[in-house]
């Protein structure tokens, strides 16, 4: 291994200034539970503020995993199910969690990570065919950016929303990397966009320099009512929940493109862009469309093994042709040397 | 409010030595999901030191509730269910939480937080009386220190494991405050000996100087199994984990007794043993028999309106006769000069 | 064993003229799963006129529990609880059915199987004093007849419902033997009152002579939503329905009082009021004041087991002096031939 | 609508010899919940003789998708998934009753209503990648014969189960319409064989000319074990259970060929495959190949609506160009007049 691993965004702790947070406030005596702290309160009226909801619900989870099975099953009734692409986060990387509390997981043939209208609508037609003899779909769950690095565009998204409301289902929008999304060199979606659309959405910190914490953004009238409740009831609710308000208020003071947790997330885009450009240009095959900090590269196995011993890197798929593909993921705390030996390294191997 | 508040024993951040950890090793590199890197991996093995348990797997949890709702569900079978006192906190405080996973919750009427053999057997005898139509019992928890501050010897808890052995039962320890019951005075039931008796015991990291976290000890071979799926499963597994496994090598470092966790939580009842002797040699009366850092008052209720003004105590019972239970939790924090104010203004209050 | 059990009130197949509609209608085509044949239609007619309900849902199970896990589940949102007595039949005889399906039963400590405004409130305040740190109680379980053969006076039932009004509360009555409530003697609850208050009532048909089921009349418009679909994700749903109209529309032509579901629990009513007449003119203890068709009596325990070897009886409970209750059961198809050698054979025994 | 319709094997009540057996046996008392009564023991020795399985256990469900749920939910810990084609009953047509027990449904792509080695080598593989961060694969569902009216051949069975076993997965085989897979020309398959091989396996009744019923015949020790707790606790135990005993002695005496099981299940497949050759001959194109009671046939739309609105046929499928899949499904009260009628239909209709 070299000097630093492209493995993921969640290898170091946190960024020094949300670190420094938390040694600023250690010793204050406060409510727990993110039950009215003032930095939780102030966490909240920021996230409100960069969202443009006023009169939306905030909360703070530990983890992406408890946020989406909070919301997803907040969102659904006990015989609902929610739409997704087939390589979605809660239908591969989480064990099971939404049939763990009860609903069904309905995929698409997406290929891509993302949902089409099209797929949509045939796992509609399909699931609405016999009525209750089938899991009725009720949310559509997406990710912003997606699974394999890609940006939801302004047109697309609405696509979505729009055929979700004349379907009467819910929208709800993984963030665990949003930031990245936003900050994507040509991204045309906003915040207060897709914060004016969704049910609910999650605005991630743990991949974008927090020690942990995602923040929730609720504006469904049932999951305002249910996800107090359900986030204690799953064990998702942290004892001293201010941590999580210290953490996000350091990360979103600033505001929308100023704050650090847009800083971050561009930082980490930069370096990925440095680590695309300098593969493509020694002549290496992108897997993926991605103008974000998750980098996807088709190479030969021999090649794909040296990555992943001197990076670190992970192995997503093996090819029909014995080809791997590989992925490099950067973070707020990716330093120009790394990607530079990264194109080093490339430079002497197959592609 | 006066100086210090004694809510509970989760209103600040982390002792300093632990979140010193945190900030020392930020920027290091690691696997995530506790899943090898060296923190975690040195916690696990002072864990098993101190429990003097080579082959048990210990895993590391952001809160109480998560990992009893993990353990619980985790040894018993979809229709198998828990034996524990009607005030146990997995009945009364978790918001159902183990109802959500599908197990049922069976209470005995002991009304001291402890269960006792007696009225595990009497609710034993009922559940297996018709056989498949009843809710088969199959666990007994316990927590120590009790919801009411007491203290486990080790006769009781000999008598409730033979019990359970006689039973086919497994018993579960939920030590959110175990280093309280293990630092009390006169205490003389060990770490080991728990251990050696448990399918799972936890100990708590969070009320005791932690920023969060609780470890799992584990024996049961079917736990052993089913801990880590379920950890994900539930949202309950930390992206960052080594964050847990630094914060409980610092605090189990040193070893049994002289390590932090002992001497942390020998303060908080150090503490707590003024403001309990300062209060009886007032005249007040003690509503429970603790030696730990949570003591219990029967006050009127002006009185007790005082003191939850004052010191942000919780308000655990209005008795018939109109006077209030109101409870005082010490922590690693509190300062002998608050235990004087809390004793200062008794003195001029109605007992 | 002498010529007839008093087991139950399930130990034959089916009353005749229920036989007799199977029979008639065996070779007739209609669509499955209760949605549209000409029986379960009619049936449903029956059912809302008995009722006094023209805009209720009705819909048809197979058995207790299904109809009880069903309306529970469909009435509480995932974090929400039950309030019933301990001796619920949901809370005691279904195998934790209810925590099955993610739901938390909060029993009351009311001993005679009834629930009382006063426990009620009880429990309430204690489940709503931290807010979402407890399950909140959002619905109340009765039983009428209850498990002791009692029944609800319309007082009792008005106040029961006043108060779960006031607390937003829902109310479900489980009617596995409500035919014999409203036809015990003195009964003063009229079946359109009862249908008027709640927000679901089942009809037992299973222990009232028909080979099985229960009609579920739903008026709750959350409930209406979700019964279909809960129906047939929990399994409930019977393939050929129309077996379950045909049923009830044989036990329901006639309509209230004179039709056969009145006319059968009239008989078993009789049968028991011979029964305990006769008991309680021999000197025997009634453990209950029941006017239905379940008869408790305290015994010595060698009369027990002879009521239990020659009659089928069941052993509810053993008193601390040694007596044991045990329960005769009559049912449509009780003799009263069979009645007078229960009492024969009392007559020569210890009382 | 002409003299009989095609819609289903569901849609008449009983075989007269089935409903005679429930007459004849009206009156007389006896345990309840099948736990006894010597019907339920004469069918179980039945089930077990055409098994050939002396150790397994049998129970008796009232309907399909109970059988599946409980045993998926029997034979999976909470962490585990089921393995099936994206056409399995209990991916499709059963609301989510999987995931409403907590359990993940995982599906291959095979496309036939098969699983194929190399599909569940696919799924394995991904799913086993991660660890704990996926659901863990442990069990194979079947559907002998087939959504789609398959029969598997032994060496296909085999194959699979050879798979299962390499990979510690158990097989459970739904058999909703087994005995037409058993009796279908050609077919090489044994009750015997399967019974060896599978961890549980259901004998369909309620297509198969019963009022309702499935034999689950269990051979896995913890599905023993589970099995009877897991069904009262998910609403699945009849009451009067023996009218599942009487049914099913009545179908299986006589043994395997001769029961009436057998010979009701030949003669819907006779039926069908008259229907079949006459379509056929008439030039049309059957959708797949069914040796069974279900017979599919690709026709253009307007052909397709005759079928529907004369035969009660269902439409499985609408294809890109327009045309139509229709089912026709005959059973053991299906006249050879009735598919006279089809086959005259049929000749004045487009193919």
């Amino acid at each position: 291994m070299v000097s630093q691993s492209f493995r993921n965004d969640y290898s170091e702790g946190a960024a020094p200034e949300i670190l420094q947070a938390l040694v600023d406030t250690n010793f204050e005596q406060t409510v727990g539970y993110t039950e009215g702290d003032p930095y939780c309160e102030r966490a909240r009226e920021l996230v409100r503020n960069v969202c443009g909801a006023p009169d939306a619900m905030v909360e703070f989870c530990i983890g992406g995993t408890s946020a989406n099975l909070i919301c997803v099953n907040g969102l659904l009734r006990d015989w609902e199910g929610v739409l997704c692409a087939a390589d979605a986060h809660i239908n591969v990387h989480e064990t099971g969690a939404i049939a763990a509390t009860g609903r069904t997981v309905l995929t698409t043939r997406d290929d891509d990570a993302f949902v089409s209208v099209e797929e949509l609508e045939r796992v509609w037609q399909r699931q609405t065919s016999t009525g209750r003899h089938m899991t009725l779909p009720r949310l559509v769950y997406l990710t912003d950016s997606t699974e394999f690095g890609g940006v939801w565009t302004r047109a697309r998204f609405d696509a979505v929303c729009d055929w979700a409301d004349a379907h009467r289902c819910a929208v709800y929008v993984d963030g665990a990397r949003l930031a990245n999304a936003l900050s994507a060199e040509g991204a045309d979606l906003s915040l207060r966009h897709i914060a004016s659309r969704v049910a609910a959405l999650t605005l991630g910190g743990t991949k974008n320099g927090m020690l942990f914490g995602e923040a929730v953004l609720i504006n469904h009238p049932r999951l305002k009512e249910a996800f107090p409740f359900l986030q204690k009831e799953r064990g998702g609710l942290l004892a001293k929940g201010r941590l999580l308000g210290a953490q996000f208020q350091a990360a979103l003071e600033g505001g929308e493109g100023e704050g650090l947790w847009w800083r971050l997330a561009r930082h980490a885009n930069r370096m990925a862009s440095e680590l695309r450009t300098g593969l493509l240009e020694l002549g290496y095959e992108a897997f993926s469309d991605s103008p974000t900090n998750q980098q996807f590269f088709t190479v030969p196995a021999e090649t794909g093994q040296r990555f992943c011993d001197e990076f670190g890197c992970e192995v997503f798929d093996t090819l029909p042709d014995g080809r791997w593909v590989v992925r490099f993921v950067s973070s707020w705390a990716t330093k120009p040397e790394a990607v530079a030996e990264v194109i080093e390294l490339a430079g002497t191997l197959a592609r």
